[in-house]
């Protein structure tokens, strides 16, 4: 299968490049050397692109939880979040959703569209977990009477806060017509990534996308960004309830690779050269 | 997988239960002797229900295609079908979309709502293929620009024609907000199907489903009903494009147990006890 893809989105597959550095090339043809970093974040990287409108959005290695009070290095992350979410974004936008990916370079970089992100983690549950549990006092796994979407305020100093839609509109973060192309847009999402989920016996429990905004002659479009990772949903075994994402991290309960691995492997979404090191180097 | 699933919807199952036979008790604890026979399709008998509002459908072995023209029996075919609806009913379900589904009862048969049936089958296609293709003259297999519903009026007699949507209210086959309603449900279908597919590497190229309506105090409420199977949908394998449906069957492309045990077994739902007989023996 991800040949398949690979072949589909006229990849130009170089399993050789796994790390950036100063003055390789990591686009075939196009030199990178002394590329611009645009931004770096806590668990990705974005240099300018080979063209204008482009980005190369890079996939580190690095794992933090609780607001990067907790961090660590997972050998391999970066490679599997890298495949999974070209993996998933190549199917959302068959389906018609638009998403911000052009395609994967090599292990940990793909192409992207640049775009003005909306500065909100939109959240979407359909079992209650992680903040939701513990502000309502509710199990963790309870099923929610529907699917509910919700949204922070991305950023990091006040550490993420949720907001209501009503806050959204108000501070102009977007429009009311944003704001419901969004939910749509997000409940769609969560339909499909349920069906892949239940597939191979994994339960959707929540997920965080993030919305770009780009400009066609003055109209602007939305377009799903960011990424799609086992570091950006819960996702849980159906039969023995073993979790599958960045909890494992975030909770101690086991080798983060090997969840993310089993994921990936259920998908046949499986980089042939990983290299699995089962320990990770903790940092902090 | 189907254990889990099974336990989940309180299934009394009975794995030697595989043909009714008068006299002989399917419902562990309900005699089901000389039980009413209420309809009886192509690849289906619905019985009288143990309780009142319900039905049992009976997923016989029949494979009939062009309105019946071309027949067989396919071993094994209905135990496949009985696993592949349960699976996707219950999925759904899970979603939040409402079906006439209630539990399996065994190999065969599953317990279901009763239902007025909306004359119609709602076709979903993403990709051209079939009626659709010879009508417009377009290869099979050609991306459609987004999803299209489309509605027959079920009708043997008359070959199940295409209709308009004006003809369904202009008939009252179903009324306006129903329409709107089943256009919604059946792109829902869409999106996690085409999802369920997607992880296990097939293309969802069109599904047909049919409609029921229940009276809650007066009140009409839509659920989805008849099956979901690879008698239903068109599926192909994403690498090697092989059909996996009942295509196999009208065009003679192979055995049909074949390609149904290949979905069953990608979507970790295989019957363990499915007696696999290579040959189907033709009726007709």
């Amino acid at each position: 299968m991800p040949q398949v893809l690979a072949r589909k989105v006229g990849l130009d597959y170089d399993a050789r490049m796994t790390r950036p550095r100063a003055g390789m090339r990591t686009v075939k043809g196009v030199s990178m050397a002394r590329r611009k970093k645009i931004y770096e974040g806590k668990a990705k990287i974005l240099y300018e692109g080979p063209e204008p409108g482009t980005l190369v959005q890079y996939f580190k290695d690095d794992a933090t939880a609780f607001n990067a009070e907790k961090k660590a290095v997972i050998e391999g992350k970066g490679v599997l979040n890298n495949r999974l979410s070209e993996f998933f974004m190549t199917g959302l936008s068959q389906i018609g959703v638009p998403t911000h990916f052009i395609k994967r370079l090599n292990m940990r970089e793909q192409l992207v569209r640049q775009v003005e992100i909306v500065p909100l983690e939109v959240i979407v549950r359909n079992f209650a977990a992680g903040s939701m549990a513990k502000r309502l006092g509710l199990e963790e796994g309870t099923a929610l009477p529907r699917p509910i979407v919700e949204f922070s305020y991305k950023d990091d100093a006040l550490g993420d806060p949720l907001v209501p839609e009503e806050y959204i509109v108000a501070f102009g973060w977007a429009s009311q017509q944003d704001l419901d192309d969004i939910i749509s847009l997000a409940l769609r999402v969560n339909d499909w990534m349920s069906g892949v989920m239940f597939g191979v016996g994994i339960k959707l429990i929540d997920f965080k996308i993030e919305i770009g905004r780009v400009w066609d002659n003055e109209f602007p479009r939305l377009l799903l960004a960011d990424e799609i990772s086992p570091d950006s949903c819960r996702l849980w075994d159906i039969e023995t309830g073993q979790k599958l994402d960045k909890d494992v991290f975030r909770r101690d309960l086991g080798n983060l690779t090997d969840a993310y691995t089993e994921v990936a492997k259920r998908l046949g979404v499986m980089p042939s050269n990983v290299t699995h090191r089962p320990k990770p180097t903790l940092i902090n």
